[in-house]
C-alpha cells in the first residue's frame, strides 16, 4: 500500500480526505509519519516547508494549478507535479465567460434610475474581439467556451503554441484588438509587470480587462492611471500581489474595478482527487507523472 | 420587377432601406404609393393600420418576431410572415446567456466594501439548473447556447415539441427545478399571467427569472411580493405591459429587479434583410412564404 503524506494547510482537511480517499482507495492518506515512509506528498501552499527528509517520496504532487510557492524551493528535488483539474478549468472558462459576457452586453450601462433609453443594439458576439493571453490548459479552455458562443477569440502566449500571437513581436497587436484582454499567464520573470502602462496604451479605449491568472502580471498603478483616464474602461481582477487585497488598496474604491476574492480557480475536491489517484498510480507503475512542472520555465 | 411598400416607422428608413435594397436587388421599395400597385408590405407596429386597400400584396412580412400588434387586425387577410433573425435568434441566446452567468457565478455577492469574504465556490454550471419556458426558434437557440457552456437546461413548451417538459401538467415540475427560469414564451390569450403567485411560489428559493419574452406573462404585483420575501431572487426584465415602463413602476426601485429597455430581442438590419428577400422571392415564385404566422394560435 503506497503512503501518502497530506502537506497542506489544516482547514481543507475536512474536504479533502474523503475525496481524495474515495478516488483511491489504495492510499494509506496520513496527515504525518516518518518522512522517509512516504511514497508521495499531496502538497498545497503553507503545508510543508522543508522537502528534504522525503527521501523516498517519488512525486510532489500540488492540489494548485500554480506552483510559484514551491518552484523556488530549494530543499524540493522531488519531481512535482501541478493540478489541472477538469472542474478548475471549467470552473475557469466559466467565470472568464461570465465577465466577458457582462462587459459585452454593457449590462452596466442599464442605470436602474427610472430613465428609459433607447439602447444601441449591441454588436453580436462574432463582432466582439476577445484576446486571452496564456494558451495553456487554462486559456485553451477559456478561449474554446467563449469560441462556442461565438466570439472573436484570438489567443497570445510566449511560444506561440495554440495562439494566434507569439512572443514580444506579437503583443503589441494581440493587445490592440482586445476589447475584452483576459490574463492567464503564469507567475514568472517573464510576465512580471506585463502589462505596465507602455502596454496597457496599446489597448483599445475603454477595453475590459479580466485577470483571474497571477496579481503580479499588472502593474496595480498604471492600471489605475489608465482606469482613470478611460483608456482602460473596467477592470475585473481575482488576484493581487497580496491577499487578501487590503482594505486600503485602491482597487476596491475604484468604480471601473470589480474585485473577486480569488475564486475564478478554485480548485474542486470531487473533481481533482481523481487527477491526483491517477498520478499515484503512474509513480507506483513506474510511469512518468502527468503535468509534471518544467523546473527551469517555473511552471 | 416587385413593388415592396416600407410601413413602419420613419426612424427604422434610414437604416433599413440600404439593407432591404442590399439584400434584395429586384426590388422596388417604397415608402408609399397606390396600395393596389404593391405586391408585398415590409411591417413593423406603427406603420400600417388598415390593409384593406392592399388587395394585391401577398404576404405582409413583419420586422419583428413578435406580431400580437398585427395579428388581430380585422383588416389584415394577407399572409402574414413573423421574423425570425437568426441574428435576432443569436443576440436573444447572448443576452440570456450573459444574465444566466450573472446569477450562476453570484456576481452581484462581490461587494466592493473592502471585505475580502472566503467565498463559497460555486457550483460547475453541470449543476446548476436553467428551465427555459417556450422552446420555438428563440428558445431552443437560448437552451443550445446554454447546453454548449455546460448547464443543466430543460425547456417546457405548451405541445412539448423539442422540450422536456410539455402542458399545464409539466408546468409544476418546469419550474420546480428552475434555479434560473428564462421566459421566452409568445403572448397569447393562454400565456397570459403564467407566472402568478402560485406559480412563481413552485420556483425553488431564490431563482432568478430572466423575462425577455413578453411582460404580459408576469403578474407584475405577484412578482413583486415574491421579490419581497426573497423567494425569488432577482428578476431581469427586458419587456413590460407597458413600454417605456413608467419611471414610477416599482420595478424601477427595487433592488432586486434589473430594468432592461426591450434590447433582448432587437432586429438587426444586416442579418434580417436577406430573410425578407427569401420571402419576397418565394412569393414571386409562387412558393410559400417561411414563418407564416398561425392566426388562430396568435404566433
Amino acid at each position: 500500500m503506497m503512503r501518502v503524506l497530506f502537506a497542506a494547510p489544516d482547514a481543507m482537511w475536512p474536504a479533502w480526505a474523503p475525496a481524495l480517499r474515495a478516488a483511491c482507495p489504495e492510499m494509506d492518506l496520513r496527515r504525518d509519519g516518518p518522512p522517509e515512509s512516504f511514497d508521495a506528498i499531496i502538497y498545497a501552499p503553507g503545508g510543508l516547508d522543508d522537502f528534504a527528509p522525503y527521501v523516498n517520496a517519488r512525486l510532489v504532487q500540488s492540489l494548485w494549478a500554480g506552483v510559484e510557492r514551491i518552484v523556488g524551493n530549494a530543499t524540493l528535488t522531488q519531481p512535482l507535479a501541478r493540478m489541472v483539474d477538469p472542474g478548475l478549468r471549467h470552473g475557469m472558462a466559466e467565470y472568464c465567460t461570465g465577465w466577458t459576457m457582462r462587459a459585452h452586453l454593457r449590462m452596466d450601462d442599464y442605470a436602474q434610475d427610472g430613465i428609459w433609453r433607447n439602447a444601441q443594439t449591441p454588436p453580436l458576439a462574432a463582432d466582439r474581439r476577445v484576446t486571452v493571453l496564456g494558451m495553456g490548459e487554462l486559456g485553451g479552455a477559456v478561449a474554446g467556451m467563449l469560441s462556442a458562443i461565438g466570439f472573436d477569440v484570438a489567443g497570445w502566449s510566449a511560444s506561440g503554441r495554440g495562439a494566434e500571437f507569439a512572443g514580444a513581436g506579437g503583443l503589441p497587436r494581440a493587445l490592440a484588438r482586445a476589447e475584452v484582454l483576459i490574463c492567464l499567464l503564469p507567475d514568472t520573470p517573464d510576465t512580471r509587470n506585463l502589462l505596465n502602462a507602455d502596454r496597457l496604451a496599446m489597448l483599445p479605449r475603454g477595453a475590459w480587462i479580466i485577470n483571474p491568472g497571477r496579481g503580479t502580471l499588472i502593474n496595480d498603478a498604471a492600471l489605475i492611471a489608465a482606469l482613470d483616464t478611460g483608456h482602460v474602461g473596467h477592470a475585473v481582477l481575482d488576484v493581487f500581489r497580496t491577499e487578501p487585497l487590503p482594505a486600503a488598496h485602491p482597487f476596491w474604491a475604484h468604480p471601473c474595478v470589480t474585485v473577486t476574492p480569488h475564486i475564478a480557480a478554485e480548485t474542486r475536491p470531487q473533481t481533482s482527487a481523481p487527477v491526483v489517484a491517477e498520478n499515484l498510480r503512474r509513480i507506483m507503475a513506474g510511469q512518468g507523472p502527468l503535468y509534471l512542472v518544467d523546473r527551469g520555465r517555473g511552471y
